[in-house]
C-alpha cells in the first residue's frame, strides 16, 4: 500500500501547486576529492566560478533557499569561502566516519526533518538545454505530483555500469514520466534486460539516474534500517530508492539536460567544453580549440 | 662594453660544458589569481598534478635542483602541499608589497646571491614537442653559450599587444639564435615595425617572449635601480633586460613548443587541450570532444 506524502507539506500543500521544496542535500564528503569543490570552471555566462559554486547555483536556481552540504570534518571553512557570494541559507554537516555516500545522505536527515528536499551530488555539473537549470524543472514536477522523483535520462546499454537505473512503466498521458518499481545500481546487462526494461524505450535503451532526486523524509526510515543492519556500515542509495518506490508513490522524469561527472578523468574539461559551447563563449572556445588542434599537427609534421 | 658572464660561474666552469644552472625562481605572488596554482590538470602522461605542481616539474626536468618560489604572504604552506611529491630544494620567498612582475623577480635576489639562475612564472603551461621539456633546453643552450638567454616564440603581429618582444640579429652559424639589442614591453605595431624587424623573418612577425629565461645576477643590479627610480615603486622585466642587452651579452632562442598562459579566460581549458593532444590520452579526449560537440547540436535541434 503505497503511502502519499502530501501530509508532509504541512498546510503549506492545501492548494497543492503551492508546495514549494525549500531545502536542498548536497554530499562533497568524498575523501579523496576535497580539491574539487575548489576547482574552477567558466559558467555558461562566461563567470568563472568554483566547481561547489556551481553546484550550489543550480538549486539556487531551483528556488530553493536552505542548503545543507555535508563536509568531510575541517572542509567546512574552505568551502564556505567558495560560497560567499551565493546568497541563500548554509548548513554545513560533518560526515564524520568514511561509510559512503548513503551514510553522507543520511548524515543530513536532522536539517531536512519532516520535508521533501532536493538532492544531488557535489561532483555533477548541469549543462542545460533550459536557461532555468535541470533542478528547477525536477523540484516543479515534484510539486505538481506530490511525491518523490528521480531525473532519468535514457541511456544506451554499454554505460550501465556506471549508474543506478530504474524500471517502471510510464505514466499514461505524461511524456518523460515514469511509476518506478525497481532500482539497481550499475546493473549487468542481463539483469537490466530481465528486470529493467521499460515500455516504450528502444531496445538496449534503459533509464539511468541523473544524479538529482527529490526524496521524502520516508528515505531516511529506510536509510537508518540498512544501514543498522548492513555488516559493512555502508548501505545503497539505489537500494533505498528501490524500498522507497514500494512505501510510497515515487516517479521518475527523462531530464534532456547533460550531466558531467567532474571527478573523474578529464571531466572538468569536458564540462567545460560543455558549458562554453552551451554559452556566449561558444565561438572563441572553438576558435581556441581548432587553434591548438592545428597547432598540434604542425608540431607533429616538424616533428616528423 | 659588453661583461662576459664566465666569472659568475666560480671555477665550475673551467670547462665551460660542465657549467650547470643550479637554481629556478618562480613567480607566484600575483593576489587576484592565487587559487590558481591549485587548479588541476592531466599531464601528458594522464597525471593528475596542480598547476604550481607542473610548473615546478618544467624546472626539476630541466635538471635544477634548487628552486626559490615569490609567493604571497600565506601562501606558503599551500602551495608546498601542492609540491610534496617534488624530490628538490625548495625556498618561498614573500612579497609582501603588491610592485608587480618584476618586482616580485627582484624579491629572489638573496636566494640566487653571485649565479646564473632559470626563471619563469607561475601562470604559464609549457607543452612541448620535445620529450624533455622547454627549459631544458633553454638550460643547455645557456651553458653552451655561456650568457643570459630567453626563450622566445615567433610571433603574428596581432598577439603584440600580449608580449614583451625583442629585436636583435641573427647569430651567425646558428639557426634559430638572436643577439638581442632591443626589448619593448607590448610594443604597438608602429613600434615593432621602427624598432624590432629581425632579419630573416616574414613581415608581420617578431619575436616574443615565451615567459621563460635564464638570467645573470646583473638583472638585479639593473632592477634595484630601477625599483628605486621608479615613482610607483614598480618596473618592467622588459626594460631590465633591454638594459642587460646593453651590458652582456644577452641571446634570445626560438622555442618550438606551446606555452599557455592558465591565468587568463578558458586558458586551464586550452591548456589541457593541448596537454592532453600531445599526451597518451589523445584519442580518448578527442572522443569525449567530439561527443560534447555532437549532443550539443542534438540539443539545439531538438529545442528548435
Amino acid at each position: 500500500m503505497l503511502r502519499p506524502i502530501w501530509h508532509l507539506c504541512k498546510g503549506r500543500c492545501a492548494n497543492i501547486s503551492s508546495m514549494q521544496i525549500r531545502k536542498a542535500v548536497i554530499t562533497a564528503a568524498g575523501r579523496d576529492q576535497r580539491n574539487l569543490p575548489m576547482q574552477t570552471l567558466f559558467d555558461e555566462q562566461g563567470t568563472e566560478r568554483s566547481v561547489l559554486n556551481l553546484v550550489v547555483r543550480e538549486a539556487v536556481r531551483a528556488g530553493v533557499g536552505d542548503i545543507c552540504i555535508v563536509v568531510w570534518p575541517g572542509d567546512e571553512e574552505p568551502y564556505a569561502r567558495l560560497l560567499a557570494d551565493v546568497g541563500v541559507r548554509l548548513t554545513f554537516v560533518e560526515q564524520t566516519e568514511a561509510r559512503g555516500y548513503a551514510h553522507a545522505v543520511y548524515c543530513a536527515r536532522s536539517f531536512v526533518k519532516d520535508e521533501p528536499f532536493l538532492h544531488f551530488v557535489g561532483d555533477h555539473i548541469y549543462v542545460g538545454s533550459e536557461v532555468s537549470g535541470s533542478a528547477k524543472r525536477l523540484v516543479e514536477a515534484a510539486c505538481t505530483e506530490g511525491c518523490a522523483i528521480s531525473a532519468v535520462q535514457v541511456t544506451r546499454e554499454n554505460l550501465l555500469p556506471f549508474f543506478g537505473t530504474v524500471g517502471g512503466q510510464p505514466v499514461p498521458g505524461k511524456a518523460g514520466f515514469y511509476r518506478v518499481d525497481t532500482v539497481l545500481e550499475k546493473p549487468t546487462p542481463t539483469e537490466a534486460e530481465q528486470r529493467l526494461i521499460v515500455p516504450g524505450l528502444r531496445s538496449g535503451q534503459y533509464l539511468c539516474f541523473y544524479g538529482m532526486h527529490v526524496l521524502t523524509p520516508t528515505i531516511f526510515e529506510i536509510l537508518s534500517t540498512m544501514l543498522q543492519e548492513s555488516a559493512t556500515g555502508r548501505a545503497s542509495l539505489s537500494s533505498a530508492l528501490a524500498a522507497l518506490s514500494q512505501q510510497e508513490q515515487y516517479l521518475a522524469m527523462i531530464q534532456l539536460g547533460q550531466r558531467f561527472d567532474v571527478g573523474v578523468k578529464y571531466g572538468l574539461f569536458t564540462a567545460q567544453l560543455a558549458l562554453a559551447m552551451n554559452g556566449q563563449d561558444r565561438a572563441e572556445v572553438l576558435t581556441q580549440l581548432i587553434q591548438v588542434l592545428a597547432t598540434r599537427n604542425l608540431l607533429t609534421e616538424k616533428g616528423a
